[in-house]
């Protein structure tokens, strides 16, 4: 996949952000590793989510319908920010447990929106009779090829920012930012999945050996809360992921406190998950280690912070 | 002064972070220029006050009553977290401007912390008494050379990152940053200092020839209200500074707005004061122009933004 990434790369170059990183000091958080994040919520719509949508907008031809996608609300951002860009029409299908923050940005893109089911899952099955009904281009959140390459141009900017990583912790909801990460590292590097333990789809798929059914909720439901993994992307992480953790919702926010008051970033409780492995102790890396963790999003209302 | 900068560098290296830079798009928010901005709010201690303070005290042999210095907030700070870290007492004298969340830190540093008099002067004059009586170690915000050097340490670092440059833009309060900005470039760049219309001091100072009292208040007092440029400030700005720009408190508002939705970067008022010459139009970037632009500093409430 490597030529395809890089592909990708190409593609989407003049359309994305190089994000920044940053190498923290030896034991800040008392914790062993040596720590580089990956600052991806400066990125345009403020999480990873428009490299995969823009490689896979701008590797099809867009019917007059346009585009179409359902998501927790970070990727119809980024779809609708796509659209804009690109002058084609977005029409997005969002849950009820999408936050209103990320319904504004939505329309402030130009986007239609539809608000409807309980989860991510039923804004899916909505969205899907429409596109049959209006042929329009049909993004998937998390488990498309075009998509999960777009994604991997995250590892590989990472890899080339800080050659001498050795394991990368990524936050997962359906699968597709890690999927891209392990297209890329192949094994290069101990990739290690984040899951809140109140929206597990990729450790409930490990156990079972196959994406199955997970009950989804808590905080990081808005941008985690995909109910199955992606198949796709399952078998991505299946072949060269080290493994998948899970962190209560309380670590969570401990991690969205800690970046805020010894970094001044403010990520979304999704961004603040990988992290949040670190400092709960659900991943202890050894000593020296070196450790990229990837803050992938920052679409939250501030005022949860004060 | 290049020497002492670069010793400066080497002195505080082990304590102070490389921050990170981001380069962004063409056209962004309409502007001319091409934009990189330092995302110095993400120092030590949310500010880049740390890299004077600590050049300042490695500098000097520190006394038994250890270091004492007036602060609107962030120099003070500073100064507390230097103690810490080196195992120093740290007494600091803030205004009654100084805003709950950095007197908040203040004591979570371990600092002894007196709040007195309505501006950054008061509390200065007040400190200049107590370190009469007890012989600690003055750290000044920004009128002592071995401040204004560790300053020049986030010029150079910015230099190195981005080392074609046209202009770089930097906020205004006593001076020390800019007057170490001043002192690394020797006119390489065009600096340019940006200043509230509510706390003018070196505006007034270019306008008089001399550091002169003016009057401060407005949304960035807390952090660029020194009434009266530096001395030492002042002479490198005059020689060095291609010019000060003024800009309205509605402006430095709109640049903190901004910041957080195209970037998810969350400034306090005057660390977005820099970027709000170009968005107000106080300071227009030839076609083409590459305008380095640093956010100082990100000790706000988060909730001023919800």
């Amino acid at each position: 996949m490597r030529a395809e990434i890089e592909a990708a790369g190409e593609r989407i170059a003049g359309h994305i952000r190089t994000t920044p990183i940053i190498h923290l000091e030896e034991n800040i958080w008392g914790l062993d590793g040596r720590l580089t994040l990956k600052l991806e919520l400066l990125q345009h719509t403020g999480s990873f989510k428009p490299r995969g949508a823009f490689n896979r907008v701008l590797s099809n031809a867009v019917p007059p319908a346009g585009l179409i996608a359902a998501s927790g609300g970070n990727h119809g951002i980024a779809v609708a920010y796509v659209g804009q860009q690109l002058g084609q029409r977005a029409e997005i299908f969002v849950p009820e447990a999408c936050s209103p923050v990320k319904i504004e940005r939505l329309r402030s893109y130009g986007a239609r929106v539809t608000i409807v089911g309980a989860t991510y899952a039923d804004a899916l099955e909505a969205s899907q009779g429409r596109a049959q009904q209006t042929g329009a281009l049909v993004i998937h959140a998390y488990d498309q090829p075009e998509v999960i390459s777009g994604q991997s141009t995250l590892a590989s900017e990472f890899e080339r920012q800080a050659p001498d990583l050795d394991s990368v912790l990524i936050a997962v909801g359906g699968g597709g930012l890690i999927a891209g990460a392990a297209a890329w590292f192949e094994g290069r590097v101990r990739l290690v999945g984040v899951e809140p333990a109140s929206a597990p789809s990729m450790a409930r798929a490990l156990q079972a050996g196959e994406p199955v059914d997970a009950d989804v909720g808590g905080i990081a439901v808005d941008s985690l809360g995909a109910r199955r993994a992606g198949t796709l992307a399952f078998s991505l992480v299946k072949q060269y992921v080290h493994g998948v953790v899970l962190v209560s919702d309380e670590d969570i926010r401990r991690s969205q406190r800690m970046l805020w008051s010894d970094l001044r970033v403010l990520a979304e409780p999704g961004g603040a998950t990988a992290l949040a492995a670190l400092l709960s102790g659900a991943y202890c890396p050894r000593p020296g280690e070196r450790v990229g963790v990837v803050i992938c999003g920052g679409n939250t209302d501030p005022g949860m912070l004060a």
